[in-house]
């Protein structure tokens, strides 16, 4: 994120109270979690709950407190190795891939070292400059991107355990019937894209610029569950055709046949874990945990296309990010049938596009300027947010991104077609 | 490719003579390989030489000599199996990584195999449909992208004997300046790219659309040799600044530390193996076999970028193919400092675009439809042609496309800017 | 552990105290363990300080509370899958490498889980079969071997942490000049070793046999952590001479130079990590933590060999068990100088002989007749005892048996030479 | 091998006679090799033909030529680096899973060394040192054992051939009734094994020394293709309780059914791939290509067990190792059923003694040292003679050993009982 994409106006009050509110829910989604569960790594992708609620607090330390608060002491020395996540230029740190056996310190420990981090922000937030507030903010979206991470994390977990636990209390979820597909026009020829003005966002979203597109429309409402059951029915998951090459090759290399945290219970019936436990799958709630080789073989079964990402933002600019269904408060989470015409909300979207720089795109100068240039090749770009969003960082120009194998968040799919 | 790329009015005969010259020329390159040399398969991204004049074959014998020729005789039905390369839909084959296995059939009887076909081809081809042309001519086309792949696989296999053998007699090269480097400006506003017209391009050549591009201008030649050689010296290789993430990984996992074939001798120097055995590095010959990653890092350690697909096809349309470096019969092939200026040929130029589809491209139906659309996902495209592109078959339009971290092609880069 | 192995005459009240006491010191050496410590598998070869609580109690419930128990009620029945280990027998259980994942059933659920077993089993035993009492045994004697195993995986774990945690303070340790090697000759001929009589043994220890000894000396007192520095120094880790092929392979492969949990300091002084932290290397302490190709070749270096178990066994028959450093109470555990000279007792000593059956061997039926004869492949025999293993299940015919390269069990070695 | 260990009676011109037919025999056994089919390496655990006449040739040069003729020009410098095997002592060696790469030098170039160092040593042979005669001798011997890899390792990678050539055409079997199993007594108490006297005999043989035998019997022949398939048919491969743990674990990673080389047809019988191609199973013959985990298996179910190796040579030092079917020409080698009597001959026979050193063994000095003794931990030894092994190579003592995962060789069993 550059400086100059930074809210001057962001008075450091409101900024105050945003760090708050921030730091608040982290505690929250975490209550239910056991110093075990939130210590266990459960696949390299993922990183223990713990060590998310450590490193947000790393990060405020590290960018904010250590450079800009005289006299600032860290809460504990070996803290700045264990937690920084992949800033090269902040040196040597723990190996990703072993942030699971770090059993000490406990959550309990985590807790205090956020309690120190935390005092010592709010006493100095009111004294910093501009450019430091600019990291506050960069850091409290950096904490929000990581709290549906750590949700996440827990979800890959919790499945791993053959009892099944959840971590919240199964939400009543109301009946739904899908509604009928409709075909929402995008504006054409030059169009702008990207994020401008004075408002936050991340490095990656800008520069603003002009695109061209050409006739298309993006389905009124993801791809639902009973759909996806469709395609499997029909052999989506047995035929190479409608594959690309190398998501037919990780098909057959992990055995792949539906979307993950489906598993058929003893009469044939598909289920479905979530953090509310195992439950039947809700046909009419949207597809959920599927990779970009999956979303791009539906997409090609059913006889269209995902949509670029130039397309998705064009339409979404106009919507409203508020009608999704993001994450408000801890409590359980899952993409929902009712809240499924939301162009934002319920599932991140896979795009065609590949995670590469806009034109004129310049990655900040510093530690923080590795925030996500560096990220941008083998990637594929998401957008719209999900279910584990927190709800106030969901904006038009928001750039998610993963591997195309990649189906641990909360990844859907909303086809689109040439008109 | 669709049929309707094809070129309608290559009258037979010229195709005629087009298939004979092709043929004849896989053969010149096959000349000095033993049975031995041909057999082997030096690691799952290369193929064995047999193999690839075998499955060349299999394609016209498949889609060609099968399909539309009446009463024709298989050599050997055993073939279709063991040289289908990767059409799904034309069932099993032999595993891919197996290739090296067979020691069976020799390389004098794929001679033959190739003789039964050429037979069989020349005496069909003048009773052939426009459909079974256009076949022909896709065939021809990609023959001479595994000739460029013979040769790349060879000098890959060559490469691993601690003997060094050379496939042909050192070239004498001349003593050439490096020319400095001027900057060449594209055009700017929408301008159309992609395959139009008659003549011959692969499916994912067109269709032909506008672009919007932003004022930039691209190096007047690719990076040399010794231009890399300070990349090296200043530690290039030794930080992780300038690199994508999974640049520095691949960096790191594999102890990369200089471009592929380049070793130091006893006394410090960089030497080069190609396929005309072990030389000293030309300091002023193009920089060659490196991967995307490297590519990518050099650029940002120049202060520079890579250019767009879009961009180097902008300027390369107004640029004359015949300028290269390109494969125009057997014999030591190898990138020359004196024709480093022409913006085709000598070096693939690595671009910072992913491998994807333009805007309303469609696979072709059929077999030959897997051509090229699934492999789109994951790969970098790139620009220009080689020494060891058959000189015919380069065209403005061509997307080559690998992994970003292979670079056992003939691999290079040319720098960009934006004005 | 065949039943005919069983001690007869241990009256049930023996019995019942010795029940009471293992499983005490069970939940002893867990005391210092907060639940994440008793959750994470830091390697595939360790298992959670849960898992052995939960396994050992499995045992109980399974082969005597469900066997032999009417009306006995499953605390959980899905323990039954969790918990298995290796009993193929008992059906369906859940992956070894799998059980660092389970973070619930909690520590504290788990030492529920044992109070429930403990209280069916002390109510039980008073009223069971001679078949079901000596069931009883041999759980106990399972548990105490799980006992050693959940310290060396908790040091195995803590061993990851770049913290170095202790799971219990530093113990003094007295300053010992360790003593010059005496060599004690064995007895030649035909001599009788493994188990016989009443008292309890597993089923690989017998049947007691004869074999045919050449004359032969052990030295008096394990080597030391001083005479492996000169192992070192001498480059012992860096020539293959003295290695076996595999040994030396696995050197190469895993970048071995030292002992497991040995590091060096700034200064370049050996530093090992223990269950009291970390410390420097005492040199007159036992070497421990090493695998039996390092044992192999230092013993090589040294002109001598390793044992065989037989000739080990026979000297060990008249030498007292209770004169090692064994464990007697939970506590600090680390081999220590001033114990080195017993026979048994501060670190396993590994022998040159293969774990295979003695003459006559028979696996006991049903399950518990997997318990030794189906790893007798590829592991090789420790004999002795160490500072980890439970004091009263020491003996002269016991068995350890461990893969070659392993060495996060507390293993060192006694060397041997022809007269 | 120790230079005590050989004949030193043998006269020089037996000697020589001796070389001339062992070298003849190497290349009479690749002559239906083409250059391919002697280049490429099937496995890591193969090597290609042309490196088995290369390493044979490298030993003489090495350990004779260089050492002990003045004057003696190597062949070619580099070929001293490409055709060490595994002799440490003699300094950098080409990587062992890189023997397939070497297509250059040529069969035909192999076979001219062969020729320049069959002259050499032919001229020095009368003139040689009994210490150079010794390493003569040795060399034969190692030259043997070669011979048999060399056809194992060219059966392997034909097996990989879809075509499945044959090397010889399919030799006739004549149709035997297998007799039924008569159980020879072998004698008991103390009995002397190992190899004594003055003929050859490799380092790993001696020394000569008793062992304790207690009552047993042994097969009067292998356990053939018919009683195998009932053990297949028995689901011999589908339950673990007749397995070694490490075997089950193989079974289950490797998808194992059957022999190696075992196969079904369209019809479900049970054929098999060997060096005259592809047959039917002979259920008389002795089952071949198996591992020792099969073995174990196959004992455990049929309530017997695998003698140890003291106990076979107990009873084949009374035997004839000319009874058996051992490989005296090239031609046609397979196992056969009217060969089955024979002690030795037909296949190898997996014991159950894992592969130590006898008391009081010693490895040679000097790099011939390296022979045997470095590969004593992990391997089973195998006793006999197979169809591969050359006539003049057999004796009692021999002792054959591999990793019990490993069935490329011509390996088989005989069962044993306790009697």
């Amino acid at each position: 994120m550059s400086a100059t994409a930074l809210s001057h106006e962001a008075p450091a009050t409101a900024l105050t109270n945003l760090f708050a509110h921030v730091r608040r829910l982290s505690l929250a989604l975490a209550e239910p979690l056991s110093d075990a569960d939130a210590t266990v790594q459960s696949m390299d992708d993922a990183s223990p709950a713990k060590w998310h609620l450590a490193h947000t607090s790393w990060f405020f330390e590290t960018f904010v407190l250590r450079d800009h608060v005289a006299g600032y002491e860290a809460f504990d020395p070996d803290f700045h190795f264990l937690f920084n996540s992949y800033y090269e230029a902040e040196g040597a740190r723990h190996a990703r891939n072993h942030r699971g056996l770090l059993t000490r310190p406990s959550l309990d420990h985590i807790r205090a070292y956020r309690a120190h981090v935390d005092a010592a922000m709010l006493e100095a937030m009111p004294t910093l400059s501009n450019d430091a507030l600019a990291l506050v903010e960069l850091g409290l979206n950096h904490e929000q991107q990581h709290q549906e991470l750590l949700l996440t994390d827990i979800l890959h977990l919790f499945a791993q355990n053959p009892l099944f636990p959840a971590i919240w209390p199964a939400a009543p979820m109301p009946a739904v019937e899908p509604r009928p597909v409709e075909w929402i026009e995008g504006p054409v020829g030059q169009v702008e894209i990207g994020h401008g003005g004075d408002r936050f966002a991340f490095d990656c979203e800008g520069p603003r610029h002009a695109v061209l597109l050409t006739p298309y429309a993006l389905a009124s409402r993801p791809v639902t569950n009973g759909e996806w059951a469709a395609f499997i029915a029909d052999g989506g998951y047995a035929q190479s055709r409608h594959w690309l090459a190398d998501g037919w090759a990780w098909v057959q290399a992990n055995g792949i046949d539906a979307p993950l945290y489906w598993r058929k219970d003893e009469d044939g019936h598909w289920q479905q874990f979530g953090l509310d436990g195992l439950r039947s799958v809700d046909p009419s709630a949207p597809v959920c945990h599927i990779s970009l080789y999956e979303a791009d073989a539906y997409a090609a079964w059913a006889g269209a296309r995902l949509p670029t990402e130039a397309e998705w933002e064009a339409i979404a600019a106009s919507h409203d990010p508020l009608g999704g269904n993001q994450l408000d408060a801890a409590g359980p989470v899952r993409p929902r049938a009712d809240a499924a015409d939301a162009l934002f909300g319920n599932v991140w979207q896979w795009t065609g596009s590949a995670y590469r720089p806009y034109p004129g795109f310049k990655p900040a100068e510093g530690a923080v300027g590795e925030y996500n240039g560096k990220f941008m090749s083998g990637r594929f770009v998401l957008r719209g947010s999900s279910c584990a969003t927190p709800r106030g960082s969901v904006r038009p120009s928001y750039r998610n991104f993963f591997y195309p194998h990649q189906r641990w968040q909360f990844t859907g799919l909303r086809l689109a077609r040439d008109l």
